[in-house]
């Protein structure tokens, strides 16, 4: 990490890898082929060379999988036996997450945490608490009365306001901004530029201008929850805003204030939720999605992206609203027409009446 | 603040709180009731506690003010007869006006400013003018002949670029950044993250790729603006990029240079006003709306959340352009048939001449 | 530029200006007037003064071009004869060019560098290699094994990860990170905010949760790209993302992991670009637009503001999908007769076939 005050010793690298039978031991699945044989790292199907591992999860790569070069394959059951001659294999129940956990073990990065210490530059006001674990990076300042965790990561250039508290295990990337008293939980992951607790927007109409309600309540995250860069969660206006375990949200999201997201939801890229929403459990927000304020959307809704929801979902399910792209000449015309869609409609049905019955199933609309 | 060089002494923080007599003293408005009552702290109506101040501003939350536990509520006239018996009322022309107010006299934080002076490892060159009533926070910078002004508030890493001027009694929070010759009035507040005065989007065309068009006009804001999280607002190309006073813009909105923003007019989070357009006073613009670039709307012109402005709107009112949310199996027959609907027209037309003139008010369309 | 160590002496500020004479050497074109007359800046047509150069590109404001009081103005052939009497005349070729490459002469900033140096507040790993001419800002942070090109300029708080590379008079703003790794080319310039190789988006769902996926690979960005303010370019999950030379990208602009973007290709502001997608050369993107993931863009594709494009497009043109504007009454019909589209065009299907063959040229669709 840049600015950290050191770095650990040489057990983060790991050029050696590791055999096919220290993965299986590690992470479990079914090994077919020599287990001496050693991987250096995890690369596509397309892309691995005889020292890597690759994986098949979505089934129509599997004419990939039939010819690739790597030199061993996590794959499901139902693949095993178009895994190439030489190959070894791995069978797993879930390929994908088996992917998962066996690239978090060659990521030296990944298993790997800067030494412990605070940088000579970084400002830390004698009465907060930073656990002796933790790093502290280059001009980073963790306020009056704030807590930093065990084995937290505080990057070059963040700052951590007065009061607010960072779980243990949790790493700021640089440049994050928590403003004060807002709270983290436990091994969360914030990326650089992100800024948790800012004021809501929040002012009341007045004939001499808007005035400015103070936002008094904060931020409060909880367990595993990733929040990607740019991104920006507000601080509530009384109550807090609250995000749930296990939330991930992607880059250049907005959460406005005294929203509150259930566990395991997945926000994507320049999504924006509006004040006093409230998301369900394992939802799915799509990229450039956004939702109105004092709505709420029930667990297991997904929101295709770009859509805009107006209205509170009590049902789980999948939901869309975005204009079909087309070819500008074909758009420009079908803009024109969809302002004079009502007036369509009305003639349709002018023309059914003069029409009479209809001739078949009478799927007419009724007036 | 983080990183500031010192915190006020005990004048900021109000546990003690205030009796009604004292608020309505302060900020007017009718007592009923027990006026040596003392208020800690607002809360909602359904969360306040005896000695906490709620209000009713929306009709529709009448219910709950009927069984509120709060110590007293602000309330207009016609609610006064809705407030149970035992809680005081302070009955109010505006009552979210004076909800803001009341919450800015409860907010230790907001009537406190950290003290004056320049932490140690700020970077102020030797020709910026810093006034003594000024706080520039932790690993601030403020470039050659910049000016700050008095009782402002520079946040920790923080970037106030060459020759930019800031107004009295602004605050700008930590790691913003304002660009060389960059204007901002008084009692401006800019959250973290936001960029002031980042090169437009201006380069021309050439056989050999884009030329880029240097970016020479500034960014100049009045008083009274408040700017979100993460937002971005763009230094003119020849002339400046302009921001009315009391103008209120949300997280990570993009104005694009040249663009001017009249007075008290509002912008929601992720809205993107491209290059040269003009917008009114008092125009409130939703979230993640779009405005094309060189357009102009008038005073009062509402724009409805994602909705895009591709043309000028020259009478105020409130205007929107969203495909409805619906199911996504419904979307995917809905988004074929939008890109049919010019043909549906004229198939509509030819029916309604092969009908002969209509048997009713006569709504078909001249062809 | 702020905190930077020192700044040139004389040569940066040209309040002399240039004479017609001395800006056609340098810049070509063919002079109409006394090449005496000196020159201070560049204004527009309707604002310059007698000693301002102008320019027009677009035809629409040759009526301004008639009454200008410019000293000169860069005209096309064409629009020669419309120069007024007294007013100076460089005839281009590309008026437009002409204008960009005369404001770069004319803006001391956009030719002038601070001078070299590593700020005494910057921390900058012994292991770093950062060029003699370079400038490292107040704060900024250079980590182990980074490289610093000729003449870059590192703003303050700008943060450099380990092992990243920037090339030669690459210019990083205020505030920029640029993640471990990652490679930018030469001559490109980075906004404040930018972030540039955090994590990728990517998990693997599992019945506890989800697993976060390693993003190994880097940002690879080639030579002459702009990348602006509180934009986000994520790192790859195992290749890397690949910016082709000549890119420009406005800000609040997200790029997902292992998207390659051609050469030449323009990203408007709070445009997104989903992960694993191939956006061709020379495209244009507009703003606030969005591409979902896995699709590819053919060279010459322009897509129209606030457009989802949820397919790959092959063939070069201008595709938009955007919901036009209305007045929110006529929206909220519109809106309510969208849902029911597929059901008028089942309607008027069955009403056609009730009607009989068409009385014209038979454009009924096939049922």
């Amino acid at each position: 990490m840049s600015g950290s005050p050191g770095r650990p010793g040489g057990g983060s690298a790991a050029p050696e890898g590791f055999t096919l039978d220290e993965i299986v031991g590690r992470l479990g699945g079914v090994l077919v082929g020599d287990g001496s044989r050693r991987m250096t790292g995890i690369a596509t199907l397309e892309g691995a060379g005889a020292q890597q591992l690759s994986f098949l999860s979505n089934p129509r790569y599997r004419s990939q999988l039939r010819s690739t070069a790597a030199g061993a394959v996590i794959v499901p059951a139902a693949a095993r036996d178009d895994v190439p001659a030489g190959v070894g294999a791995i069978v797993a129940d879930d390929p994908y997450v088996y992917y998962a956990r066996a690239a978090q073990l060659f990521d030296a990065r990944h298993r790997a945490k800067p030494a412990p210490g605070v940088h000579a530059t970084a400002v830390v006001d004698p009465s907060a608490h930073v656990a002796a674990s933790a790093c502290v990076g280059a001009h980073a300042v963790v306020d009056a009365g704030a807590r930093i965790g065990e084995r937290c990561v505080i990057g070059p250039g963040t700052t951590v306001g007065e009061g607010a508290s960072i779980g243990d295990d949790t790493v700021l990337a640089a440049r994050v901004t928590v403003y004060h008293g807002c709270v983290l939980g436990a091994r969360c992951i914030v990326h650089s530029g992100a800024v948790i607790g800012a004021d809501g927007f929040g002012f009341a109409p007045s004939p001499e201008g808007f005035v400015k309600i103070p936002q008094t309540g904060r931020v409060v995250i909880g367990d595993d929850v990733e929040i990607g860069a740019n991104s920006a969660i507000d601080r509530g206006a009384l109550d807090d805003t609250v995000v749930g375990d296990g939330v991930k949200i992607d880059n250049l999201v907005q959460v406005g204030h005294n929203v509150r997201i259930g566990r395991h939801t997945v926000i994507a890229g320049c999504a924006g939720i509006s004040g006093s929403s409230r998301i369900g459990e394992r939802c799915m927000i799509g990229g450039g999605a956004g939702l109105v304020g004092h709505i709420e959307l029930a667990d297991g809704v997904v929101v295709g992206g770009m859509s805009m929801v107006t209205r509170s979902l009590d049902t789980p399910g999948f939901y869309t609203g975005a204009f079909p792209l087309m070819t500008n000449r074909d758009w420009e015309r079908a803009a024109v027409t969809v302002r004079h869609l009502d007036d369509m409609r009305k003639r349709l049905r002018d023309l059914e009446r003069r029409a009479g019955p209809p001739a078949g199933t009478g799927d007419g609309e009724p007036s």
